[in-house]
């Protein structure tokens, strides 16, 4: 029995979000909307209207320029260039809604903790505590060539990114005392100044003194939001996040990574309750049976390929152009196979892969035929699948990913959020105002972080 | 003859911008709307619908620590601190506004410029073309030790910025050609490769090798705002800038500093014209002379006194706490007898300062009594100043600093903006949906950087 889901939307503002190609699509005005305010400010008051709880914006820094070695492709095919700053979007769409949550996609690796500590306390503030902070530390070595930091390995960016998480925290929560604030007219007292700490932080990689420059927001610190898959990143998230994005590719492989996440929580001394994982899905949706297969068929054939392999390459690192599709990953280089393994690792299979099999998948993991990572269908059917998927993995709710971008949160709004509040599961009233996003998410009591 | 003048208002999202002490002025709400979105988004809507030209954010990083060598003062006096992020408001205010201009500070120092390109193309894009960039390079020792960057000499700062803005214009205006987006849905081209282009530029300072992230916004480069007025800061917004703020202390002063800026802006290879000074000006309006006196009487009571000695310290380097009145400044080290003459060289006079001069001074600029740098009294006094001062000067409009800082923005608009349309001084109609800051400030051809 599932007493309620959550649903947040993704998207990012960039031509074509996570499908490569479907700015093309019929009736699509994802083209040029993604850098027009009122495009974004009409999606923003839908999604409220509709009782979404967040919309999640995504990111990136850089340009794809593995594939055939140039950033010809992403730049031809609109992969994630030209893009527009989600957070300045989030600041602008804020000011448009009164209830919607909003989790925005920040890097630990291109701000300076002191920055990220003012920016979230300021969309806070103006939000009413309606701010998550997407935490990422992942980015392009094409970044650094424009002098935004230094490349630095995987595992050694969440060490960095551990001691990040430590000042900012540090500075919402422990340098301002709930009763700094003063405002005492009669003796020039706008704040007791012995109320407001340093932090005094000095570790490995970064020096902050302090105090916060802030006083205390609604929330103080943002929800934090963390999608860490490796090793290394679950840990990280079993010690930081409140909110967890998964892609499980089955029930059953959510189970099981449901039940280690549960227990890297509980290795990092915190409630499992405390941390709510999300299931990000591609999410299709139609009237009817008969329109869902129409319209998934001509998503499927809408996909940039080339703009998929675009994608793909710069993921796992590897120049796929001109190689056969008859080639075997174990007949690649030592670190090629094994970039490209740790990425097959979400499919769950093992087998000897070639360079053909992950061409498809590529392309194929946007097709709504192959149903892996999709909710597809009408609303009804749709809304069977997650609540089916919630009840036996156990996830608190959704990141859905509309298909095709715009339209897809038309479809999201209209006919999937209805369907869910006739069966209960997601609630037919809009949340009260001044209710934060941590509250929206864990209840009234939840005041500050969990 | 003057054919109009331009009206900037300035405020900064901190407890009582520019006024310390005023957050305790009766009516006023700053103290807590600082931070709020409603607060902020009534004072755009009024501005643009009292036809002001542009709405002014300053911004400060790092706590004001010199006064009896603390921060306690700064803190304990609300003097800059709480604040919070201008340019996060900037874009929660574009929402709210159609034809309203937006000046940001942003700081040169804190920013790798790569991340600075993005950020203003994304506040333009949304905008529709309505963003100033306020270029600031300065910043406190405190921000340094905030992992903010290291601090550096003041000519120093300006060879960083010139590099800097030589790298942002670039990607704003060199990256992109006009002609790439394609949007050619048959051939899966969202952009012409061949049309984007990298920048490479290897500096001392930067090394940023784009291309530029975002597709070209309205303006491309936002206005350029600077207020340098050291030497260096003079030539360095001369090269640069498309609207200059000035204090002149008088008529002769600005008569003088206006030759100077000329020649500098000939000397940089900039036609004269290309360049609009503004003056900045304390704003203190009644709709009686006899209102107006009480208000200025009220205000110079109101002012903190250790407030703005705390302000004061911080500019000049020297801790004035515990020094005698009668101490002569010629006295002190000469560093600080150096930095206390660099301050007071703005006040135009030669003489034997004391202490109790200077203290005399950071206190009294700041009441509408001492009438220097101030326009005080009913809206045809205040109409008639700035239509005589700019007559005389030459400058091309204000950059009026409301006082209070929220019930002056009311005087502004409800008083002196009508008063100076019934003379023609500003347009009596909204300038239409679409026009630029730029085009607004220079005209309709004026459709980039000049």
């Amino acid at each position: 029995m599932i007493e309620r889901l959550f649903i947040n939307v993704m998207s990012q503002p960039v031509p074509s979000p996570q499908f490569e190609g479907l700015w093309r699509f019929p009736g699509e005005t994802s083209a040029s909307g993604y850098r027009s305010l009122s495009y974004w400010t009409d999606i923003a008051v839908q999604l409220e209207k509709a009782g979404v709880d967040a919309l999640f914006l995504a990111d990136i820094h850089g340009i794809y320029d593995i594939y055939d070695g140039s950033r010809d492709a992403a730049v031809a095919r609109g992969v994630q260039v030209p893009a527009i700053d989600p957070v300045l979007l989030a600041s602008s769409l804020i000011a448009v809604t009164k209830t919607l949550g909003f989790a925005v996609t920040y890097s630990t690796t291109y701000n300076p903790p002191y920055q990220c500590a003012r920016v979230f306390s300021t969309l806070d503030h103006l939000s009413g505590g309606r701010i998550g902070w997407n935490l990422v530390t992942s980015y392009l070595a094409s970044a650094e060539r424009n002098g935004m930091g230094t490349f630095e390995p995987h595992d050694l960016r969440y060490d960095k990114a551990d001691e990040y998480v430590k000042i900012v925290r540090a500075l919402w929560e422990e340098s301002w005392q709930s009763d700094a604030i003063q405002h005492d007219v009669d003796h020039d007292l706008f704040t007791d100044p012995e109320k407001v700490h340093t932090i005094d932080h000095s570790g490995p990689w970064y020096s902050v003194e302090g105090p916060h420059v802030c006083e205390p927001s609604p929330q103080r610190t943002p929800v934090i939001y963390q999608a860490g898959a490796s090793r290394r990143g679950t840990r990280f998230a079993a010690q930081h996040a409140e909110a967890i994005f998964a892609t499980f590719p089955s029930v059953a492989v959510g189970v099981r990574h449901m039940q280690a996440l549960r227990q890297a929580v509980e290795d990092a001394g915190r409630p499992t309750e405390r941390v709510k994982p999300f299931q990000s899905a591609f999410t299709l949706i139609a009237p009817s049976p008969r329109e869902a297969r129409q319209k998934a068929a001509a998503v499927t054939r809408m996909i940039s390929r080339e703009g998929e392999l675009t994608k793909l390459c710069a993921w796992i690192g590897v120049d796929l152009k001109g190689m056969p599709d008859d080639l075997a990953i174990n007949n690649l280089s030592i670190e090629a196979s094994q970039s490209i393994r740790a990425f097959l690792k979400r499919h769950d299979s093992e087998r000897d892969w070639t360079i053909g099999d992950l061409r498809s998948i590529a392309i194929m993991s946007r097709s709504p035929h192959r149903r892996t990572g999709w909710l597809v269908g009408t609303p009804e059917r749709v809304a069977d699948q997650m609540e089916d998927f919630a009840m036996r993995t156990g996830i608190d709710g959704f990141n859905l990913i509309p298909c095709p971008p715009r339209g897809g949160i038309d479809d999201i709004c209209n006919l999937l959020m209805p369907e869910l509040q006739r069966r209960g599961l997601v609630p037919d009233t809009s949340p009260p105002e001044g209710l934060t996003l941590r509250q929206r998410y864990f209840g009234a009591q939840a005041t500050g972080y969990l």
